[in-house]
């Protein structure tokens, strides 16, 4: 694995047009990484958002058949046997929902709690310091026109003085921006991988714990339920047929 | 599990006040079984929705990673490690997102297509025999009242066999549509149960199986997968660590 490409802070006092070239093929990387990564983000909450309505609509269900007691049915002759069931419907379906609710947490946590973070504060950084480079080298411009003007008709030396001190002071700020800004852009290099793989194992660790919490505690129980369901309702129907007038 | 209980098509023809009240408690009940189960069968059309946004969204995300390659990263030096390792996401979460399409299959079958059934084709002719029984029950009227009027002043002998002929045929068509308003309403008390059971026990299966595919193909070979990922990613910090400048 070749080593990581970095822009020379040590080159910023020059600013040579070599060091700029060099600037602008960071800034397309930064904002190709900018553009995937928002791509991802995206397609990340999609997942989020469904996973928790998939929770919140699973809790519901459990919730109605809870509540099946509650309602009136005038020819609820028989409905202990059937209002016990849709109560063991509920707890087990509730029980599913809870390992929804784990999940969706785990997502918050290690998926999209990372990319977040990348997207609103890393990327972010970068953009903000780019436009302060940007104001720092227009007010150096500036001070530069305003002293070579100055040199021309000869103008006394308080207002030369400030001048001079302007295009000091405005190439100093200029090239501290610089430098800051470069260092982010190194520092995104270092991030970048990091950045996409960190979501994505905290998306797969997610999925592993949903997949053993549910194969592991539901799916034996539900099975032996469904069991005794399954003939109950069978009994149920074998029952009816045999009561048809 | 006593027997359940059965308006008398018997008494349709003469249909008596008792007859008439006993309807009423029918038809109530039968009101709160529909409601139940429309409820029920927005909560599980919520689980169904969501499962089928978050298969898309799985989908998107596998597509995404393997669309890396396509993307122009200028600086993209040692991208042969990071691009297979996201092309191994892109597979695992694939085959992911194809056990949440199976998954939204079974729902589809075996909770949506019973509940939907239920709704919309028994619950659905129950109203229908309910407005078709109520016409024909104000044509008997109507015929009745004609019949009355006609009795008092003596009319001519082709008026009244008319309006016999009208009471009789009006009744005829009274009876036949209430015997078959009853039928349905006492086969409803028959599948009332099973109508919600069988809903619920497709959602139970479904789930089961997407357990087990999910931790008997899946879980095993993706931790393998972590486990050299994580390796990789440390290797790969690590080496960050030491180019730092």
């Amino acid at each position: 694995m070749p080593g990581i490409e970095k822009l020379p802070i040590e080159e910023t006092l020059e600013d040579s047009p070599q060091t700029r070239s060099l600037l602008g093929v960071f800034e397309e990387d930064t904002a190709a990484i900018s553009n995937y990564c928002t791509q991802l983000y995206q397609a990340m909450h999609r997942i989020y958002d469904a996973q928790n309505e998939l929770s919140a609509a699973t809790h519901l269900t459990s919730r109605l058949l809870k509540e099946y007691d509650k309602q009136r049915f005038p020819l609820g002759g028989d409905d202990e046997v059937m209002s016990s069931t849709l109560q063991q419907f509920a707890k087990v379906i509730d029980e599913l929902s809870s390992c929804h609710a784990v999940l969706s947490t785990q997502l918050a946590d290690a998926m999209m709690f990372p990319i977040t973070q990348f997207k609103e504060r890393d990327l972010k950084e970068i953009l903000t310091l780019k436009e302060v480079f940007q104001i720092a080298s227009d007010d150096h411009d500036t001070a530069i026109n305003r002293y070579s003007r100055l040199s021309k008709k000869r103008d006394n030396d308080k207002v030369r003085a400030e001048a001079v001190e302007d295009v000091y002071t405005s190439r100093k700020k200029q090239h501290q921006t610089m430098m800051h800004y470069f260092c982010s852009l190194n520092t995104l290099q270092y991030k970048k991988k990091t950045a996409l793989l960190e979501p994505l194992l905290g998306y797969m660790q997610a999925q592993i714990s949903f997949f053993k919490l549910g194969s592991e505690n539901l799916t034996q129980q539900w099975e032996d339920f469904l069991g005794t369901i399954g003939t109950s309702v069978q009994k149920h129907i074998f029952m009816s047929c045999t009561q048809e007038p």
